[in-house]
């Protein structure tokens, strides 16, 4: 259909002929495949021998779009990420839009159109679909819900139950940290983006699909997204037996991203990604690991940034490039609201 | 926790220390089971040897408490309903929130106990979560996302490739219509609902576990949502070689449901159900089901309400009650805005 100027109506969400209007003209034609094209209740899929894994995110975005990408494009890597983080090859996704009446169907269309090639790229298929519209006002221009199924390549349940980590393993970052909050920091405040910023959003599994086997010695995976790597971290030793020394020098961080950080007090080991991951690896595969993930262009800063200790179990402690040492807390309130 | 007054804050969908206490406070102890408690970035599900149906669905109703349940009652139900149409024995859901800062922590519990609840009765979990908050205004209160796998009994990829729908098939409804959407109508203009207007909302798991073996004769289910039974209806004929007959006064329509219809100029067949399923049985043992149906409570108001004909292909023809007969087409525009 011709969509200049037409915006989402009400009637689109309404469960009759404006609704499958819609999602012919719009999500049909651009994910385009047939389990969803078949418009039944619910996909049928396939059966498959292996353990599954089933994550759900909903994103919030402000704005929409981003240097870099935009909901839709955050949507599909963000729950791509977290299959791949639990170890899973992605499989299938549902998208579920929260739309406000007014919105252009035009940035609709565009916004579909980039989930639709993050997902070819990244070799899953938008199986289930779910439309929404409330009046204007009623929501911030455009939410969207994506859930993913992946499946395993072995019979482990937990990254912990197959491989526990241990004092000396290697503490591993895909890529530099902060770039995808410093992007919509930026956006938010300057639309024309000229300081350069861009979010790191991408679909891990290009990364990550020929390295999960066990010789690659991943013991452990997180995508640090909300509450930065400083979280993940955390996250990872709360209540362990073991700690964590990070490095500062050793963290990746843009210039023009620790500038922002520096100018807006943010620390950007807190600020969100949405394109890096944080290994674990056995100490003995480590430095062979991250030259694999050098190979990759999403994976050609990849470092080692520290090491898991046998000393303050449960703790983060990072070396400052000032010699010092600090704690590294989990971020208590929000820096950052909205940021994926 | 004490959550007497507490409210949302931003800082609640942070990713950080805030996020991480009301998951565990709220979440996890209300959904309480081991999978989601895992707190990964995906809920590893046990291999099964069926198909597997996947199905999303966002709920931005309002008001989020009405007669007969609440948005989280509702996104669980309407989740499994999807399934079960689909011919599927629901497993397990995914819970995405997103929250308007100011909420109250209260309501959420509330809602979120409604969903274990349902859940419950229904024999499936809450696998996967996901918490987001916005700024106060840029939401309606709460919208709740639920995606959900479930698994088919047999080899059958959709209704119509195992048994296809033929001349002489009965119409099959499982209770009356229209009574989600005047519930929550009801809800809006007199919240202290004097007139006894109940939402049917319910998972349909109950009732159909037991009747989705060939020998029942289903050969077609979907729910009347959004857009009521006229849409499913209009939806099932769409460019099909039969056609829909059906008599409005075999079509069950509770008094008060018609009446508040007939006040507000709407047509109780294009009304919300989300407690009840559009049958399609085999001309032969379309009795004998409508029998077993109504020795459950889900469905002792189940009726035959019409026939699948040869005349009239891709039409839905209704008897009406002073005798005539009109074209029911599919609903176009938006009559009950979040319904559901």
């Amino acid at each position: 259909m011709n969509t200049d100027g037409k915006r989402i109506m009400l009637g689109h969400g309404s469960g009759g002929g404006l609704m499958h209007q819609l999602i012919r003209d719009v999500f049909f034609k651009i994910f385009d495949n047939p389990l969803l094209n078949s418009a039944g209740d619910a996909a049928v899929l396939p059966r498959r021998a292996n353990m599954m894994a089933f994550t759900t995110d909903s994103f919030v975005v402000d704005p929409v779009f981003f240097p870099g990408g935009d909901i839709g494009k955050l949507a599909v890597c963000g729950t791509i990420n977290d299959l791949v983080a639990a170890g899973a090859n992605p499989f299938c996704l549902s998208a579920g839009f929260i739309i406000e009446e007014g919105f252009l169907v035009k940035d609709l269309e565009t916004i579909v159109r980039s989930m639709a090639t993050e997902a070819k790229n990244a070799g899953v298929f938008v199986a289930a679909g779910d439309t929404k519209v409330v009046e204007r006002g009623k929501c911030d221009q455009l939410f969207i819900n994506t859930s993913g199924i992946g499946y395993l390549a072995d019979e482990r349940t937990t990254w912990q139950q197959a491989n526990p980590i241990c004092p000396g393993d290697h503490i591993i970052i895909t890529g530099s940290v902060g770039d995808h909050g410093m992007a919509v920091m930026a956006a938010r405040n300057q639309p024309d983006n000229t300081t350069g910023f861009q979010s790191d959003c991408a679909p891990l599994s290009i990364l990550f699909n020929e390295l999960q086997d066990k010789s690659a010695g991943i013991k452990y995976m997180n995508d640090p997204t909300r509450g930065g790597l400083a979280s993940s971290l955390c996250e990872l030793t709360a209540k362990k037996e073991f700690g964590a020394a990070i490095n500062e020098e050793a963290i990746p961080v843009k210039p023009n991203v620790k500038g922002l950080c520096d100018m807006l007090g943010f620390d950007p080991l807190y600020v969100a990604n949405e394109g890096k991951m944080l290994i674990i690896a056995a100490y003995d595969k480590g430095h062979q690991l991250v030259g694999q993930l050098k190979q990759h262009p999403l994976g050609r800063e990849a470092c080692r940034i520290g090491t898991i200790t046998r000393e303050n179990p449960g703790m983060v402690l990072m070396r400052t490039k000032i010699g010092g040492t600090r704690i590294v807390n989990m971020l208590s309130g929000e820096q950052l609201p909205r940021i994926c």
